[in-house]
């Protein structure tokens, strides 16, 4: 039976597959959200309903494949937020996993059970999937590395999609190296003639986003990379407000979800939590023309973006504004951390970029992730600068 | 100016060389101990009148070419205990680097100073030599990743020697893909078709032959290698004995320490600590008996490792017995804690076999370094398996 200490499994399935016997991952585990199909086994997307309306799995999704392919050892596969449409990390059907670095705390969604297993050391890398956050945060809560790759560098056939122009297959490690050896994998190879970042860019309105707490936390961190990189700070990164660009996206994602996953609930009726239930029905209020205006904003976001962080240029942010949510916290504490959050993972969602959050400090116990975001196709690189940030000996 | 808040390197030179416009290590910094050639400079070994008796060097050490070829930047030369024939770390002509996660106690040697400015985070990787421990013991006492790699598997020329069938050279980290990446640049690629490790061995007398609270400390980072290995334990590693192997791999260093610098010393007569001094009066009087027999117990030794430890068996051992001693231990305790150590580094010393360090644990603020062993040409498998060992959030 899996050893499970902190409820990051789907309770009640056993889903395992060996790696190959060689290969660069050979000899390592890991874990996959409830989202990945895997052969002969009903992917349950954190919901029964869910779960009890859908077939076994024909095909293993090309994420799952590749890492067993390269050797790793699937163990089991973890707990998500409803059909991944939150970013705390509550789920009242299967559990909420501990957060290993905080227990009194949500582990941060939607990757909640990948984000835990990995945190506490049950596997060596787990797969999640980021659309608006899901990887990024609970690696950030959780006090371990998170990455969301570019946009469509990972395949993403055999996965619960939620918003598919956002969609992204990312994955989780304690560790640089692991979390190298996978990039390798999933993306392929370190590009030979691509120049390392050289350029750190500050946006004044991203970091007054977050508790001046975590900007304290984050300052020693942000040091190391200035002694490293020249600097130059710019005063607002979103011209038409971080808030109105995460306010668009959440239009856009509301609607694609819709999209995805009108047809299974007005035909299933679904049990779901109040949250996320209220979420489904706001997408489907969603007008064209709010999905218009939305378009443009985030064309001129990626503009801005685009504009902004070269090919050499890392913009360095505050992973989440604040620390992980008390897990007794009322739902208006709840939605004001999700309505904060979507502020600074809304900018690689909105314009694909890659976005590594890297756990080099802490309030108290409670981890603070730092993320660089580069330019499309930099994500090698983005993990082999995020190795040197990390806390030296003090 | 070097910004050196550790006092990690050479003080009154200024070597940096920068590295290659692309390759896989650009991006990082590095140091290399003051037993590296760097064309046009002189090369002090720690000891001024080392460097007073010696000219400029005319062609970079190969280790130092490969990281600069590879695109890492050099940033400064560090301290090294003198003629890296010491443990502690300590160096009275250019000052003892700060251990900087115990500045009470000493950094370790003889790299000491590449240690500690990896650990302060002033260099990503830093370049060490490794005779009877020079790298394992300051990255364990530091708190951070040291390799000493598979004998003769990285070049060693233009590098002061001290006991050539012993001395390797190798390299430390914070992070685990940062050593990985000089694995694969100083060592090669990693080979394609090797299996990892997949038994993990335990033996008792190496066990014992560490403090209790080390062996408590290390307890919870064995019970994670032994949930992913098999397991198995034998009494004794040492037929004859630690302590006679750690007796005869001294004799051995002691001779070829002598035969290495006898001319050096006796038309300098320079000035050296007392405990080099007394190490070197003691190496002149090592006769050929002695020899004979010491190199006996090699070959007994390194076949009992050689019959222990196969192709995907790792020994797991403590790096040192004790934590970093105090800055204000008496000589004795300084003695005893070289005696102790040794009893453990000899391991790997006698047969060749790659050794990495891990910073798995601490004593209070102290750190513990677990420590693993494979068989000859394991390292880069010893390295993905010493990336997963570490401590998860709790």
């Amino acid at each position: 039976m899996l050893h499970d200490p902190v409820g990051a499994f789907v309770p009640g399935e056993a889903v395992t597959a060996t790696g190959a016997p060689d290969g660069p991952l050979h000899g390592l585990t890991f874990a996959a959200k409830d989202l990945f199909a895997v052969a002969g086994h009903v992917t349950g997307a954190g919901n029964p309903d869910w779960r009890r309306t859908h077939e076994p799995a024909e095909r293993t999704a090309s994420a799952v494949r590749l890492l067993l392919d390269a050797g790793a050892d699937l163990v089991g596969r973890t707990i998500t937020d409803e059909l991944a449409y939150s970013l705390l990390g509550v789920n009242a059907h299967h559990g909420t996993p501990t957060n290993p670095a905080a227990p009194d705390s949500v582990p941060g969604g939607s990757s909640s059970g990948s984000a835990a297993a990995t945190a506490a050391g049950l596997v060596d890398v787990a797969l999640g999937t980021d659309t608006s956050g899901s990887v990024r945060v609970p690696a950030g809560l959780c006090g371990i590395y998170g990455v969301r790759p570019t946009f469509g560098s990972v395949p993403s056939d055999g996965v619960v999609g939620l918003a598919p122009s956002f969609d992204t297959v990312g994955w989780f490690a304690r560790e640089s190296l692991p979390l190298w050896q996978v990039a390798t994998v999933l993306l392929g190879p370190a590009p030979p003639d691509q120049p390392p970042h050289d350029h750190l860019l500050v946006a004044d309105d991203v970091w007054a986003a977050a508790d001046d707490e975590v900007v304290d936390a984050l300052l020693p961190a942000m040091q190391r990379l200035a002694v490293r990189l020249p600097t130059s700070e710019v005063p607002q990164l979103a011209t038409e407000g971080l808030d109105v660009w995460a306010d668009q996206a959440r239009v856009l994602v509301a609607r694609e979800a819709w999209t995805v996953h009108r047809e299974w609930l007005r035909s299933t009726n679904p049990t779901l939590s109040l949250d996320v239930k209220q979420r489904f029905d706001a997408a489907a209020l969603v007008t064209d023309d709010e999905v218009t205006r939305a378009r443009a904003v985030r064309d001129q976001a990626a503009k801005r973006l685009d504009d902004l962080i070269g090919p050499t240029t890392v913009l360095a942010l505050p992973t989440a504004p604040e620390i992980a949510p008390l897990l007794d916290s009322t739902d208006a504490q709840f939605a004001e951390f999700r309505r904060r959050t979507l502020a600074l993972t809304c900018i690689a969602g909105l314009a694909g970029l890659p976005q590594v959050t890297i756990p080099v400090a802490a309030l108290a116990e409670y981890p603070v992730g730092l993320s660089l975001i580069g330019a499309p196709g930099t994500d090698h690189q983005l993990l082999a600068l995020a190795a040197t940030v990390t806390r030296p000996a003090d």
